[in-house]
């Protein structure tokens, strides 16, 4: 589809992804690669406007399928908008959450099944899928006394549900690591920042050497 | 799903949709039947932030599938929060557009193709499709040309689209009706509004009397 790299970063709350990628972004950059990194909506209007209905904390009536499908929506444009044209002109895309988390939240974790999910993904992406995608692995436990000792970002509504739906995130994330092999690397996030930040480097490098960038 | 009769009316532009279902309502009403006419978003909060975000005159960079996924995602808020609780109580709901739009607009005339918009329909409908349609089936110049005349309705931005994007529109509610017979009747909305509707009321009152409502 371009020339390119797509790599998605996921992971449950907590994970320490935005730490992660701000790190991979710096280091892929020093090393010479043309890095963008980005998560939906990523500053594209349309996406940013369907983001807000989705947060807006007044609509707590929103049906789990409404909200699917906002998602799908907010991520066809930012794809379309951002994501491919940055592929077409031969960059790093790293992009924080993709089409995984919603597999693994609405899909999986919400009950609403991973093959209608990936249904109106597929619709949403085209077959755009990333060729890597980081998995970080961790404890729900773990992840959510991260974010409460967080001070620096806010505490949010899933931040707050309850410990049994984070299980159920991670047990997504397994099946689709376990089923999707070859895309998705899953990297152990209970341990320390720079030894999960290694992990991930040597893996991002291992796979785009392989594409000669 | 329910106790009451789910009926969309369905056709394109200047087809004459809303005195009609206007008139329907009240007949049905006098004859003791108690109706429910809606169109999406209808007044449902959710719904009518997403629709907004769709006809934000801004927004002229939006992705056709992107728009698909947003109207997908209004009709299941609309369909959960007023269309379904009031079957339930047994209602006639007469809904002005539904699935057959996005089919008809989106499928075939915007080329996503009606089967991918579809799938993506059924996951926000779920299987709850209307008993019955009514297909108001109006030539494409006549329906711009009454649409032009009505002083009471601003032109919108679909109506200024070509005329061969209407013809498509018609082509793929005629292609809709001919698949389901069944659930589709054809109405000729080229003539006098008078025929139209009691055409459309002898058809629902044959329907709804079945049932025995």
């Amino acid at each position: 589809m371009n020339n390119g790299w797509f790599v998605t970063v996921e992971g449950g709350e907590g994970a320490g992804k935005s730490t992660l990628t701000e790190r991979l972004q710096q280091e892929l950059e020093s090393l010479g690669y043309d890095v963008m990194l980005t998560r939906e909506p990523g500053g594209i209007d349309i996406a940013e406007q369907i983001r807000s209905v989705i947060l807006d904390p007044v609509n707590t009536a929103m049906d789990r399928r409404t909200e699917a499908l906002l998602y799908a929506a907010a991520r066809r444009q930012h794809l379309v908008e951002k994501v491919l044209p940055a592929l077409k002109q031969g960059q790093i895309v790293l992009c924080d959450r993709f089409i995984d988390s919603s597999l693994a939240y609405q899909g999986h974790a919400r009950g609403l099944g991973m093959e209608a999910v990936y249904e109106i993904n597929r619709f949403a992406t085209e077959g755009s899928m990333p060729q890597l995608t980081l998995y970080m692995d961790v404890e729900p436990q773990i992840g959510l006394d991260r974010v409460y000792a967080n001070q620096q970002r806010e505490i949010n509504r899933l931040d707050l549900e309850k410990l049994a739906f984070h299980e159920k995130v991670r047990e997504g994330y397994l099946m689709l690591a376990h089923k999707f092999s070859e895309r998705i690397v899953t990297i152990d996030a209970n341990r320390e920042p720079e030894a999960i930040y290694q992990d991930c480097l040597k893996t991002l490098l291992d796979r785009v050497g392989q594409r000669n960038l």
